[in-house]
C-alpha cells in the first residue's frame, strides 16, 4: 500500500512536471486508453487518448507563453489493490485549481484513467449549482 | 468486484435520490468523516462532514424551489478491493454537471470520501485553465 502510494505520487508529479515543460509525450505517458477527462473548459467530457491530447493542445493555445506553473499541493492519495484516486490543488496562473485523478493498476504500473479539473465558481455568479 | 460495483451504484443512486427529496440525513448517510468536497461554488474545498453538510444548505438556499432534478447518467465505476471511484453526469436545472466520487470500503460498506462537482466553463470565458 505504501509502495503504491509512492508510485502514484511519482506518476502525478511526473505528469505535472511534463505539463510545466510542455512535454506532450511525458504528459501522455501514464494514462489508460479509455481515459475520461473532465477539463476546465468545454467540452463537458472527452474520452480516449486522442481527445485527451487535444485538451492539452487547447490548454497551450490559450496559454502560449504560460508562466510555467503547474504545481501540485495538498496531494492526498487513497490506494487499494488495483484502483486508487487522488485529490490535489494545482496552482496555475496564480489561481488554484481543484484536481481529482482516478487511477488503475495495470501489471506493476499505476495509470491515470480519469482527470477532473475545475475552478470553484465565485458564489455570486453561481446561483445554479 | 461485481458485487462491489452494485453496492457502489446503490450508494450513488440513494444519495442522488436523497438530494432530490431534500432528505439531508439521507444525503449524509454514507460518507466518511474526513470527506473532502470540491463543490461547484466557492469555497475551493471543504473538509469534514459539518462542512459537507453546509454545502447542501447553500445548495438549497440557492435553489429553494428547485426543480427536483438531480439525475445521474453515464455512471462509470472502477472498484478495487478497498478503494473505488466513479464518474457520472448529473442533470440539474437542465444543465449538465460533471461528478467524480471517491469511495473507500469500511467493513462491508462503501462510503463516499470525496466528491468533485463542476460545470464545464464556456470556452470563450475560460482563457485561464
Amino acid at each position: 500500500m505504501r509502495t503504491d502510494t509512492h508510485q502514484i505520487r511519482a506518476v502525478l508529479e511526473g505528469w505535472a512536471a511534463a505539463v510545466r515543460a510542455k512535454d506532450m509525450s511525458g504528459i501522455l505517458a501514464n494514462h489508460t486508453e479509455d481515459m475520461v477527462m473532465f477539463d476546465v473548459p468545454e467540452p463537458l467530457q472527452s474520452k480516449g487518448m486522442q481527445a485527451y491530447r487535444e485538451t492539452w493542445d487547447l490548454f497551450y493555445r490559450y496559454s502560449p507563453g504560460g508562466d510555467g506553473s503547474f504545481d501540485l499541493s495538498q496531494i492526498e492519495i487513497s490506494a487499494g489493490d488495483s484502483v486508487a484516486y487522488a485529490t490535489a490543488i494545482v496552482t496555475i496562473f496564480g489561481s488554484p485549481l481543484r484536481l481529482t485523478v482516478g487511477l488503475r493498476k495495470h501489471g506493476d504500473n499505476w495509470l491515470i484513467a480519469h482527470e477532473h479539473h475545475s475552478h470553484a465558481a465565485p458564489l455570486d455568479t453561481a446561483p445554479q449549482r
